[in-house]
């Protein structure tokens, strides 16, 4: 093989399909890029058998063939090359050369032939979004999915799509977070669950904006995402979802407006009352149009008084800071709704033109 | 005690006094700045025992007193406090309310008694320096301390003063750099061992620039910096640094002159094919006005070719990558001067102007 591309190409091309490379694995050619250039296209592709990413690279293809390389040594060597042509040839025994000006790197790759190709995905059933909207969703639901793996579903999310709306959801014991974005088209009804490392990923690829569209093809087992020269696969995560529905109660006995910044700046410096691992709540005195707030601990003591607008009963109701605070930093609403039932009840922070509806369980305290 | 000043005054000088706080120590008030109004001057003060460092703090004195207040929590406190005026109480038992608004927090101090107080430095010997020069000339030496024990007075720097020239020295067993400071006054003889943590942690507190002056006073276990309302007071290592002048030959055989960054870019490069901890030298092979430059290991091999202008013998000569990068990474000529005897000797990188001479020893290698 040998081919010759622009630094610069090959670097956009890398710092995207590494994305794919696993940090641990028992089979080390998926360590390495693929570097496919059997037909007169190049293509890099990683896959770490669940994750696959696979994107077109602009060069010249002087004798076609395929090598695996070891990504990081790749990439860095790419990276601290000049902006000028490389040129990467490779014998029949893995033996390759990157020439670049003068300078030359002799490594050992790998058979391109050993390396798994990436599973091929229906075309059948496709909507489409925004780089931009889908990069926002991930963020705005991210923090809240299941680390543990006590329920797997937990450890994605559910991307639901009905009728107009693309439903997107994640949650732990504590939490859940859910964000609704209206389509274009109608389409039909479809669940998947999607793990949480591909859309970590994935939002790390998006650099397009809001004219930039990614398509998106579901089957029952896989999830393609196809923008610009790129294409990422994705496992589904297999099982039932938990089904959040019957919880999003519109009820409430409390409403309360909020200014976004100066609660979350509180509950920030409440933090500080707290050490990693301690479970100590900060308390919600709602009163008289005044929200007051007081956490004690070990450490010692915060309390602090928010002017609020305020509906309904009064109520005093603790929470963990750190899953009000995660909520709080990805809403982007200067005053916010917080509705409450009691002291035992979950409460929901939601927006009256329905984009998002973030659900956070209380904590038992003792006054 | 009570205290009222501005929060990012409070800031300012916390995060000056927080570089000598220890992070592992036996003393607990260690780990505490000390609050000191016990006149009608705030001072903020945290020591080591071996660095030490005082800040005055602008600010009102509503009741004399001094208090020890954890120094990372304070410091946080602090720092998400909203900008405005802060006050900070305490009473007889060391309870302390810091308040802001309507922003409370109640944490327990320690008695400012218990506190060690600085070591007196006598100001009989004094030089002056600006902010802007003792920074550079630290981040131009640092990197070739001793880390080991093995030789206590190599972890730190040798300031010697010989008539009006300031030289800074450090060195390990594979290099040393030296930097030459021209002064405008001539002062009487004077060497003292500072520890590299002291130099390290006073270069990150200079914002000044040429402008701003040092005053640096010396005893025979203390130095000691003067700046803005800042004192900072280091214990000097005890002992006798290296004699390096008879190793700083001006002989040489061989003569290069070379692009800098094309240099240490072609270096910077062959490190990848280097394993942490791995001793793989980079091969110079030098001859006709070129530099061949090569290293091969276990990873695979890298070749490099740089124009160079020489003068002298032909030389092949091996070097430990990593040093020769780190000296080259603190020079700012563009084009430098590297005087070589023969394979088994050091090579030195020096300027005409005699600002500064670093020194490398060659590497044995099998060809």
């Amino acid at each position: 093989m040998k081919i010759t591309c622009d630094k610069q190409e090959l670097l956009r091309a890398l710092n995207i399909v590494t994305k794919a490379v696993p940090s641990n694995t028992t089979m080390p050619v998926l360590k390495c890029v693929l570097i496919n250039a059997s037909s007169s296209d190049i293509t890099f592709t990683a896959n770490d058998m669940e994750l696959g990413i696979e994107t077109k690279v602009t060069g010249m293809v002087a004798e076609k063939g395929t090598i695996a390389l070891e990504a990081k040594l790749f990439s860095d060597m790419i990276r601290k090359l000049p902006d000028s042509d490389v040129t990467i040839s490779s014998d029949d025994k893995f033996n390759t050369a990157i020439t670049c000006e003068k300078i030359k790197f002799h490594i050992m790759g790998q058979s391109g032939e050993d390396f798994p190709i990436l599973p091929f995905v229906e075309k059948d059933y496709q909507i489409s979004l925004s780089q931009f909207t889908l990069k926002e969703v991930i963020r705005q639901t991210i923090f809240s999915i299941s680390s543990g793996e006590a329920n797997k579903t937990l450890t994605g999310e559910l991307f639901e799509i009905r009728e107009n709306q693309l439903r997107v959801i994640s949650l732990d014991g504590h939490r859940s977070s859910v964000r609704y974005i209206d389509m274009k088209d109608a389409y039909e009804d479809k669940q998947a669950i999607v793990p949480g490392k591909t859309l970590s990923e994935l939002s790390k690829i998006f650099t397009g904006g809001t004219e930039d569209n990614v398509n998106i093809y579901m089957t029952d087992n896989h999830i393609l995402f196809v923008f610009d020269e790129t294409i990422i696969v994705s496992r589904l995560i297999e099982g039932k979802f938990f089904r959040l529905d019957s919880m999003l109660t519109n009820n409430y006995d409390t409403k309360v407006r909020i200014n976004r910044m100066e609660f979350m700046n509180c509950i920030d410096r409440a933090t500080l009352m707290v050490k990693e691992g301690d479970k100590r709540p900060i308390i919600l005195n709602i009163a008289d149009n005044v929200m007051e707030l007081k956490i004690t601990s070990q450490i010692g003591m915060m309390n602090d008084v928010i002017d609020i607008e305020m509906e309904g009963k009064n109520l005093k109701i603790g929470f963990n800071p750190r899953f009000l605070l995660e909520a709080l930093r990805v809403i982007d609403d200067e005053e916010i709704d917080i509705y409450y039932m009691n002291s035992k009840s979950p409460c929901f922070i939601r927006d009256e033109n329905h984009t998002y509806n973030y659900m956070v369980l209380p904590v038992n305290f003792v006054d």
